[in-house]
């Protein structure tokens, strides 16, 4: 019978980086881990008077709830992290925008000499029922309910080469990788870097554009079930998703062409293998195939996602039919 | 009643930039041009032992169709442009890998020291009746049907500031965007930038994956119907695309997330002047409800599209219900 | 005897693109020119009250001195330029901000929500004698006296392709490049795109940062020397420079790692003809011997330089010597 | 009287990161440190046939001696590094091309279908007496002397965030800025992020060119003298360097327009501060006089450098004469 762990982290529990930190936990392959994550804030932003320069203190943004040490777990494994269930804890999110960051904003690194954009908190009400979430303008009587679509911005095991980063950071290790591609049902594979994996997760979103151009989602603590499943003895070069429907991909780099021709070359690499096809015919295929929904373009990388349609696979299992097999056993709960 | 004007260039008809060139015809803002659009390789590529740097010759990529003079058009206007039908003319469709072209290779200005890749051609199967084009692997016996999806990948215009633009750019005169947004149905709007517009379109894609990696959709000649409409005194910075559910704006630069930045900006203030929205409303309400499907990242500037539904904009008309009435009139030919 | 030629443009006499304009004269190769060009600002703005949005209206910016037809130019072969002296033609000269151009703004590009920099104009005296320009502040009693380097930063051919491109571009016709190096004694070797070859020269410099960041130059009418000679054929891939010390090469691209790449590849490539090395051990010796100083970060495109010292090449003559003897016959004059 | 520490690491001593790592030593400000540091590949290629993805392994290159804990260091302090001197330790030096690293190649984020180029080594002679590094080509018998111009790729302190970065990583704590301004003479500033700010010093070049195209410079273990001054209550925002002539600004990021907008925004910063100019006035004036040399286009964050000449500073001091006051110690040592 498939083992179910809660855990809510204390306040001083939190995880603010992608290694560095000692597990919280150590948990066997095929453990359900039902979480509590905080949203990006820390829940310090609670009404449209916050700010997050005065409320929020660098680096205690994004906390992440682990990190957990899977047993068995080695450098070249792969670890599948299937999202059973991801429901809004509160029934309100937040958003905003934060001085010099965001897309079209100038940054820290794209640096210009103008005064940054004003600093503005926005409260979005949760609707469960209806499945919504709604959008109040501050300067008009504009409101809007946009679909609920949960999903996290941060899932990701430690780096490689003894790095530790800041777990507002996307890259080969996963972590702030914020695509909307990233919600319940689907699986995450993360390449394993160290001993454990030590995977972590947070940044729940009630919803979020592609591309995050405000660089704020809707910003919501979550309630999250995932089953975690080792896979020995089989590597992924960047953060893989499968979904019912859709194999993907993601890159995240500098420039954004960077991003995109990661995932594009990932996903190229892998229908040459799991569809046998010369790399030159996969590079075709794939031109011809795929979809490309951007991820965010505010992170200290960019992320883009390379989709394609599992119904082009025939009956061809990417690792070995896991998601199904773990869609099966979360369906069974 | 709507006036039809069929067309379909002799060889020496084509134009290859966009400004430059005199028109082909003049017509009235309202017209229907039923036209002939030659494939990217100006109809040379028709077998698998046919290759673009054999076959084609710089500049003679990318044939337009036009251009045509609008009578009235001038700068600070917005020409409306109704995709009534894109049909392929052929039963066979042709892609390619093109040396130093793409966005899986190094290229002329990524420029590096390796070799470039094959030159390979791939001759894809259309099939009208089940509405497919199929893929044959040429190293293996896969093949894949894959929905036929025909769109155009060059729509503009002259450009603004006396220049002339190979046909194989995008740009704010719009030109090569590459998009699978610019089908049947939707509306496209561009600035004028010159007296009469000069209206041009080529480049029919039986289907094309976001990014277009490879460099090359799968090309093909096409008939196409498309309603051109003149709206006065109402200027348009870059290409914008409406259909029955969504309005997406365009950004074509360098990097690609300029491309990004251009794209989401225009929407931020479409949707601003739409709604009544201060700046800041708008951007965050566009950062939390768009969707963000990459156009091309090959081509010489790259293309993102930003898309949001109509549904919430109520009953706000971009551009006085122009495409509603566009798309009447074409479901009433 | 070497013919010189003197012609100062009437103000209906400029060229505001490459290409797509008759020739104003037909020379000779071995024509020594002797030039007026106007500021980039066609000399509307003479002082600090005059602002570019304003006085100057598009796409009247950057005038051209040309073009100039070279019998016999086909493309294929390679025109070089050699400045004999550039003198300023005033006694003052002109800097600015423009709203949304330079490096450190956002810009139509590179978009953001924030509003543009203030717009300013800086009045630079000249003293020919003492060899300066000197900035005074507009906000404090602060002043300095910088060296006059006079150079130019537009020089090149019509661009291939059938296209017409705006003076403010660089690109591998030359152009807006933009960098300190094109000064007196240097040679510039631009590749022959269309008969004729259409050569013009303007936008000159008192002086100039490498990178441009504020997006203008100290900006000055120039009375300038090129000695113009008609290399058959020897193609040029992108503009190169040569001094009596240095051999250059320039790369302009979007973003600024492909301006610097492009400029590394032909150094190498360049390298590896001249010294009859192996292309590796080009590539090494390149990178080991390398400057790169930056020309602009803030137009269309953006202008890297790499630059390697003549004595390395031992008895090696760049273009058979070319820039040698055209220095002689300026030394001559 | 000054103090003077030597330290050579043993083999187990060596750090790999930045940040992570328990100090060798703690040190006092004004220390004198008398450093053995070895080459990027850890001295393991010492032959024409040592290959670097033979011989090396990931996460060990690029060594660091160090970290050393300044007494008293605190986050908002600045760390002074003057170079006293910098030594070759060998008689020969190395370089080489690592698979898909360096400008001039795809890379793992500039990811191509491309094969990686040859892997090859060269060794390079070292001549003390008569200054130079001697390059020999592999597949010719082309030979030159080049200066010897010996330089550390690799200066840094512990990150900010919590984070701990490779030492192949130049960010905002220095690392692998890779400039050819990093030599003798020259003071580096550093801002303090951890307690002891944690310094460490690595990477030694024989000679370097700017952009450090092929990704590798001539790189050789060294003899390095570097006097260590803490500047309590002055922050620093990304590394500086100040020589007897400039003070120069450094910027590390992705697109590299990125990278020049931060080192010549904060020369903006730091000239409007030192010479009380206005913001726009600084701007302009650092546009003019500006000379800007890239560092590295190889890393997995460019830099770019922004240089001014002392001159024009007039008798302002940055860091209140720290410089000054070092190179004079420096000179009685």
């Amino acid at each position: 019978m498939t083992q179910v762990i809660q855990f809510k982290p204390t306040d001083d529990q939190f995880a603010w980086t992608f290694g560095g930190v000692a597990p919280v936990m150590h948990i066997t392959s095929g453990t359900v881990l039902d979480l509590y994550t905080e949203d990006c804030f820390a829940g310090k932003i609670r009404s449209e008077s916050d700010l997050v320069s005065i409320s929020c203190k660098f680096p205690f943004l994004n906390p992440q709830t682990g990190p957990f040490f899977i047993a068995g777990a080695q450098p070249g494994d792969t670890l599948a992290i299937h999202f059973v269930s991801i429901e809004p804890a509160r029934d309100w999110a937040v958003s905003s925008t934060v001085p010099l960051f965001g897309a079209l904003t100038s940054t820290h690194t794209t640096a210009t000499l103008q005064p940054p954009l004003p600093e503005l908190t926005w409260i979005w009400e949760i609707d469960k029922a209806e499945n919504t979430c709604t959008f109040r303008a501050k300067d008009s009587d504009f409101k809007r309910a946009l679909p609920l679509e949960p999903m996290h911005g941060t899932v990701g095991v430690a780096p490689a080469n003894l790095e530790v980063r800041s777990a507002l950071v996307p890259d080969t290790h996963g972590g702030n990788l914020d695509t909307p591609e990233m919600k319940a049902g689907v699986t995450c594979y993360l390449g394993v870097n160290v001993e454990g994996a030590l995977f972590s997760l947070g940044d729940g979103h009630a919803r979020q554009g592609e591309g995050e151009s405000c660089g704020v989602a809707v910003e919501c603590a979550m309630n999250t079930k995932v089953l975690v499943e080792l896979i020995k003895g089989v590597s992924t070069p960047w953060p893989r998703i499968e979904s019912d429907t859709h194999i993907m991909t993601t890159g995240s780099a500098r420039p954004l062409e960077d991003a995109f021709r990661v995932a594009q070359h990932d996903m190229v690499t892998w229908l040459s293998e799991l569809l046998d096809l010369s790399v030159m015919d996969a590079y075709q295929f794939a031109s011809q195939a795929v979809t490309s929904p951007l991820a965010n373009v505010c992170d200290t990388n960019y992320t883009s996602v390379a989709k394609v349609l599992k119904s082009y696979l025939g009956d061809k299992q990417p690792y070995a039919g896991a998601h199904r097999h773990l869609r099966e056993i979360a369906l069974s709960l």
